[in-house]
């Protein structure tokens, strides 16, 4: 089983209080399918300029992408410069140059209009129906957002929601989308434009699950060194979905699991610059934490 | 078993968002004493005013809470007004009367001095050693700090710090004490001055206990109505402090136990203003939250 994911390709700047990296892979779909592919089989629809290298292709071939859905542009590949402060919660966007992205039509081959899981990474939600309106029967749609389309694309966000399972959207976020500061009141009011299940992605305070009556929370990893948070969300969701699509099984407890997956993936990614981390990991590291995971929440009554 | 808080009883004017309260019940030990009462006897050691009513009394005496050690002085009771604004997680100080806190010297009785398990409430840490000073041979001492005395008497606050094995800290100001940023660093090096254990309080976040090597984390309960966050930290350690009392348990396992129904506490005491919601639960009540802690946290291995 695939899954399907769209989203920007990007090369990235970027500066936190332990380094920095000039020009370096990443973009949502990037860290969403380095992260998904240890888990299932990627197929990645998104686009690229002429300055796009085989020394790039290479980190997504090594982990088995299908990148048949790769579009090459004329011009330059989107590019974008942050910087993080002492509490890396948030960054502060220095640069956004979309150059190819500016004119991407997303199309779809046959091949992958069969895929039952997609995920619409952060995009203009108009190129996100453009893609759902491609596929042709889906288990599982889900997606993420940002500010920037909230403020400035608010009813067509909403036209896909409507067509969505599964929002992963960051708490600043789900409470502007909302527009209500508590959470468990932004969740109920997004869950009824059409989302089955909403997770809500709180940085190094974990995640919220609301699907239904109920209500999951997952902790962060607690880590001593983390050196840059770019890509945490996408590799989150990357992590989630990914363990999804391989297990098929789409209940509230494996949605659990799912979710612990995704936050371990999200602790890797932290570790270093671009997709250093995610591209060199092994299936025991991912096991391991797992676990440890357990360690961190488990509680038992008398 | 009883245990022993030295803290402050005030009366607080606070406004938020949802409403507000006027010269109203509260203080670190006025809640700590009243969530820590539904699992165990408390003694509180507390200094207040002439203003200090019968009725104020009563709602002590309600829940059987020995008052022998509170001290009537000249003077006013302690008096403190903040506003909370709608994200809830800090307030702001808008004036503090120290009043007959001011020259509050705590004596403690030969009665209370036999108290095993010790909570040194927010307060000067000269005169939280000055307790520990007429205590005969405690068995688990925590103590609480805020920002004001990590900023005017750090020296003195690490004199204390050495004398206590639990240390309940929120996380801003676990930040401040150890001036360091990231969290888990933090914790190791806080826990290098003398306590075995850190509980770190994050408010909605949750809370993170840093014990040995290991580390349990625990959300908060997601409310859909928060009236009032004033107190919910000393609920929390009223919480924690009396079911571990009760069960005179220092387990870890068992300290895990103790955070959850120390969170429990906290979430009904943001319900109302004051100490309305902890003076009226039951045990049934508790239970009941407890159980949805687990539901809210559990997730299964495959």
């Amino acid at each position: 089983m695939s899954i399907l994911v769209i989203g920007s390709v990007a090369f990235d700047s970027v500066k936190t209080p332990f380094g920095q990296a000039e020009d370096v892979l990443g973009g949502s779909a990037a860290y969403f399918s380095l992260a998904a592919s240890y888990f299932t089989k990627v197929k990645l629809v998104a686009v690229v300029g002429e300055d796009f290298t085989q020394e790039n292709l290479a980190i997504f071939k090594d982990r088995q992408i299908d990148l048949s859905g790769l579009q090459y542009s004329h011009g330059k590949t989107f590019r974008w410069k942050g910087e993080y402060g002492f509490d890396l919660n948030e960054a502060r966007t220095i640069a956004t140059h979309l150059n190819v992205l500016e004119k991407f039509q997303p199309e779809i081959s046959a091949d992958y209009s069969e895929c039952k899981y997609i995920f619409l990474a952060n995009i203009d939600p108009d190129l996100q129906r453009k893609v759902l309106d491609q596929v042709k029967n889906p288990k599982l749609v889900a997606c993420d957002t940002m500010n920037f389309w909230i403020e400035s694309k608010l009813d067509s966000l909403k036209e896909t929601l409507k067509r969505v399972n599964l929002l992963i959207i960051n708490e600043a976020e789900a409470r502007e989308l909302a527009d209500e500061v508590n959470l468990v009141k932004a969740a109920k009011k997004i869950l009824s434009w059409g989302p089955d299940t909403i997770i809500i992605k709180r940085g190094e305070y974990g995640a919220l699950m609301f699907s239904g009556d109920t209500i999951f929370s997952c902790p962060a990893y607690p880590l001593e060194y983390v050196y840059d948070p770019t890509g945490a969300g996408d590799s989150f969701a990357g992590g989630v979905m990914g363990y999804l699509t391989n297990s098929q099984d789409l209940s509230e407890q494996n949605l659990r699991r799912a979710i612990i997956y995704g936050s371990v993936m999200a602790s890797y990614n932290v570790e270093n610059f671009s997709l250093k981390r995610l591209s060199e990991l092994t299936l025991g590291d991912i096991e391991k934490r797992f676990k440890e995971f357990k360690q961190l929440t488990h509680f038992e009554e008398l």
